[in-house]
């Protein structure tokens, strides 16, 4: 194989962006074509034969992976059909590139990933673009070279995804149960679930509230979780998109310092002597260990990597492109792990909704039972 | 009257620290004068014989109240013991200054605050030093003006009150419930919690959770709370005294805009239109409200007030001198405003024990007796 033919499932506003990376940019991701697209929209496939020359287009994503004209494709729909149209993918003999979210609850997901590795073979990845980001992976090597110690607490105030009213009503499906499946949480979060999950593993327990505010939607735009893990460790995870101006800082400690990642710097203050061996030895009524600091900048790192690990989509894309053409076996980011952030975010909702604490592995079929009650009051509150 | 008297209960870390004050750095304090100073211990005593020129030691404070020597009593107790002191301080005739916590619990300090108001000619204040932070003052002015606009979320993370064990071996009190009725809530975090809630106000309920983490003590230090407002706000208030390195980050977003105080920094955010306003004009689809930056630092406005209004336990005790002599009425830290702060933090207690959401106004007996309980299992642990 010396080209990597892509597929797109869906091209509405996402979808179409990749036409554009695929395309125009295609300089930043070589070895990659687009080969097909598909939508059940006549207008999309109208604007596709205009825009994509030398790019079949497809009414019906079955006859696009029965083709053979593809390698990869890439999940561009509505939430809730991701895992169906992997499923069928893999069940062609393709490989699968999802977007985010893996789906909206976990069983669907479950079943996803298990039809993905009786098909090992094929790769399965998952549109994770911030995993991209430098400095969470920067982020991630500390942690994993052991010098970040035993987490002690994570604390995530994501409060920068600001929606305002406009965006909502940009289309009928958006900040609803039905069209969505979830609000903040599975529409702009589920990257700060995975990097919070892919940074500090899954907790054992959750508790939440979540609420609407200032928005005439259904769904949560306002969530405050607290989580607990199993070493005794806790978490928070703060999001909402009507907070003007929001934040976005993460903050990790461990016992042996502290990462704080904001305003595109990573500040890691490392403790000389591990927290507890320190508290151990040290004779001093106020005493406490000392620190050196070691900075990291977004932009000095990106820029430096602008190339062989470009950033967001792009990245993932050519990260995808170069495992398949065997130029790298360093993975960014695995379809198979689209279900621990997922599992987190369902936890989240799952609490508040029921103002209870939800233990991790949570009862999945309680949590489809809740969504389906949010949607029937949708649809009472839609016939009024 | 032209000199203010004060006679100091309990001469231990905390006492011994405002004799100081009040004799050698005077000169900030003009208008007040050490009287006398009373402890129980014959050692702590003998102290002031050699270090106190002139002051009059008592063993008993009701003797030192009825000497005719003071005008102000300092409570400078274990926790238990504040309110019942301060009760019998305006019983005498006498003004009280009171260290913080008000108490331990705020059925105790509601007697108090009964008390005090029985005796209203007499001043009743709380040694809230962290609120002459003029980082504090300038939030507490946005909020007042309304530029603010209406609270949406408070955010404290206030990991930095690091102690080793080294410290709780300094006193056999020290980290139990007999000897202060809590760990950090009680004894680190009465400011920061005094603070918050003369920011926001006070919660209309609470949901917590509180552990005892790398230390050998019976009370919590490690403290992770989130909590509503009557008005849909949510706050979140995350304390440890294990964390190293720890943050003390403030971050308070009203419709107006955000407040960040953080490394000696206070950063105003504010929207040109405030949140609701915007959202409901702006027809961009990710349109977001414009802001401008206003900044005020910690040592520039302390170095600009160093005399008129000097930082921390000088300035709390030069303003309620300078009260008591009428030379100002503007009163920093009244005493009745103890128990907000301690309401807030005996439900975020209740609820970490109970783990369930507390409304407040809380079961103050239920919160006495699972107190109650705390102490049971610590004397059962000690008899082992």
């Amino acid at each position: 194989m010396d080209k990597v033919r892509y597929g797109i499932v869906g091209i509405g506003k996402q979808g179409s962006f990749y036409t554009k990376i695929l395309t125009k940019l295609n300089f930043m991701v070589k070895g990659s074509k687009l080969a097909a697209v598909c939508d059940i929209s006549e207008e999309r496939r109208e604007w596709a034969k205009k825009n994509l020359k030398g790019v079949e287009i497809f009414d019906d994503y079955h006859k696009m992976f029965e083709s053979g004209l593809i390698d990869v494709v890439m999940v561009e729909t509505p939430h809730y059909f991701h895992a169906e149209i992997a499923i069928d993918a893999f069940k062609a003999g393709l490989n699968v590139l999802c977007d985010k979210p893996a789906g909206v609850y976990t069983k669907q997901v479950q079943k996803m990933n298990e039809v993905a590795s009786e098909h090992s073979d094929k790769m399965f990845g998952m549109m994770f673009n911030q995993r991209t980001n430098p400095l969470y992976i920067k982020a991630k090597e500390i942690i994993t070279s052991g010098e970040l110690g035993e987490l002690t607490r994570i604390v995530w105030i994501i409060t920068n995804w600001y929606r305002p009213a406009a965006y909502y009503a940009q289309g009928g499906w958006r900040g609803t149960w039905w069209g969505e499946g979830g609000g903040v949480l599975i529409n702009q979060c589920p990257h700060q679930l995975d990097l919070f999950t892919w940074l500090a593993g899954l907790p054992t327990s959750v508790m939440a509230t979540s609420d609407t505010i200032g928005r005439d939607i259904n769904v949560e735009n306002d969530v405050t979780t607290y989580c607990k893990f199993a070493n005794g460790a806790t978490g928070v995870f703060i999001t909402s998109t009507h907070d003007a101006p929001g934040t976005n800082r993460l903050e990790i400690t461990g016992t042996g310092g502290k990462i704080v990642i904001e305003n595109g710097k990573l500040v890691f203050t490392k403790n000389e002597i591990k927290e507890p061996e320190f508290s151990k030895t040290n004779k001093v009524f106020m005493g406490k260990p000392k620190t050196k600091k070691y900075k990291t900048s977004f932009i000095g790192q990106t820029l430096k990597n602008l190339f062989s690990q470009p950033p967001q989509h792009i990245g993932i894309i050519k990260n995808y492109t170069d495992v398949m053409l065997g130029k790298t076996d360093k993975f960014m980011a695995p379809g198979a792990e689209g279900i621990i952030g997922l599992t987190f975010s369902n936890a989240i909702h799952l609490s508040s909704w029921l103002n209870k604490e939800i233990s991790i592995p949570l009862d999945e079929d309680l949590y489809i039972a809740e969504l389906e009650k949010k949607k029937e009051q949708e649809k009472a509150l839609a016939k009024k």
